[in-house]
């Protein structure tokens, strides 16, 4: 069944104490949409620029991501710069080109108004819940990620658009954001009388917390030997989490443990090189390999 | 079987957002042994001053704690005053104040030196050596906790106690610096070359993670609605989690995943109330269903 993603695909520049690269491939969707379309099949809206030649489309084909929201326009894609300390919890932005993204309005082909799942990635809260209004019938479920420059600048319409999802995912600092509490515990009860009733919180090397009207489950990060970037992990994570969820057609809270640690492995494959490099080359018997890894990890025997 | 603890008793002044308390029962030893006394025979070397009275000493009688090696001498207890902001992470120190505890040099009773299961507690990397070389015979397995002080400070009896040692417990800014690595994953690795073979990791609100020959292991914090103040979380860890592996007499894989759910459970109420408010009167049922609760939450069932 079609996950629809709305999102950024853009170009990154990226330094880490590891490495840099120039023009790599990034953006929420690019993430996303590799990572979910692991699972099933996704659909895209986003925009770029006449600079997005044949080596990144390429990317997205031959994989179940449907392009014709991706929009090509006159002008140059979206292009962030930033770089890393050695904790890796946050990127320090060095410059952000918004590009052909400044005037990004979204517009949902008409096969994608019927998609029976809907992931508003990163963008203006306004424009989240335009693709709301667009769809044609409510979807099964829709998840929003957000970060703290609309939390900040576009509140109320962000306090709109949470109001009409099922699924928040956010990280500790969004969360404290969000709900003006300062304790992380506080905030993830207060952020669940807001609207979505399942809410992710991603800690970053420290894993994720889940929690649901039935329950509350927390994961570790897939324990690696090397960071090299962690850009796109989030996103990663979200596709990994929404595509399994999309797949089995349930959001119950065994299928929500289980999309928890899908997102992890998903994640894990990401921040072991630079941009979508390992992402790219990943094989379904690499992700069930980890997974099954993952699983026994986790799991405690009875004594 | 007993479980030997060298540590402090202590006072503690302590401010956290959500109140304070004034010569409240504190000290490693102590929440060390009301920890483990749930489920193994402890025996307590310590020292503490004229001022520690009977309201303080009942708080460990009544319990499976041997009270022998709790030397009593003139002059004042050990007082610590110190601070915690919201994200509760690392206390302020205000005031510390050694008193008879500037002084101490343990001294193993004699029935003591043949204790089975030794925890070093976060004293002077000197006073710990001398303490292994008291017992008759090796225990079946040494733990030790240390914190930043001692890893600057004494970084060379530190890294000869660490050879002796099986199991070491700190957290995640304690095993950066006793490795020099800046990235938390190499950190770990680097300690398990210096000598314990089972490495505990603590993550605050984030939870454990275990490292050991047979494989890594993460959980996370038992979730709970307010942290009151963290105060003696790391030894009531410690102690829940060395309690189970001393009443079992394992220290295998499985064990130790056990033992560190055991650990985060204690922990768990400690932080609830300020001092050992909630370690004094938490019951053999309440730890059960905590524990109960908190298997529950991190099982992931079959779809």
């Amino acid at each position: 069944m079609s996950l629809l993603v709305v999102g950024s695909v853009a170009f990154d520049d990226v330094e880490t104490p590891l490495g840099r690269r120039e023009r790599a491939l990034g953006g929420s969707a690019t993430y996303f949409s590799l990572s979910a379309s692991q699972s099933s099949e996704v659909r895209i809206v986003a925009v770029v620029g006449e600079d997005f030649g044949e080596r990144e489309m390429g990317v997205f084909q031959g994989r179940p991501i449907d392009l014709q929201g991706l929009e090509r326009k006159p002008g140059a894609s979206f292009h962030w710069k930033g770089a890393y300390a050695w904790d890796f919890n946050e990127a320090k932005t060095l410059e952000t080109h918004l590009n052909v993204f400044a005037d990004f309005h979204p517009k949902l082909p008409e096969a994608y108004r019927h998609s029976p799942y809907l992931f508003l990635g990163n963008i203006a809260p306004e424009l989240q819940l335009d693709v709301v209004r667009q769809m044609a019938e409510r979807p099964r479920w829709i998840a929003l990620d957000t970060m703290n420059y609309w939390i900040s600048g576009s509140r109320e319409a962000l306090e709109r658009v949470l109001r009409e999802v099922d699924i928040l995912l956010v990280n500790d600092g969004e969360a404290r954001a969000l709900t003006g509490e300062r304790q992380n515990a506080r905030a993830y009860q207060r952020i669940r009388e807001m609207g979505p009733r399942v809410l992710v919180v991603k800690h970053g090397e420290f894993g994720v917390s889940l929690f649901t009207p039935e329950g509350t489950f927390a994961a570790p990060a897939f324990p690696l030997e090397d960071v090299v970037d962690p850009t796109g992990a989030g996103d990663t994570f979200a596709g990994g989490f929404l595509g399994f969820l999309a797949r089995i057609g349930r959001m119950d809270f065994p299928a929500l443990k289980h999309a928890t640690l899908a997102g992890t492995v998903m994640a894990s494959f990401t921040v072991e090189r630079f941009s979508t490099e390992r992402l790219e080359s990943v094989t379904p018997s690499d992700i069930q390999k980890r997974l099954s890894l993952f699983s026994d990890m986790i799991r405690v025997e009875a004594l």
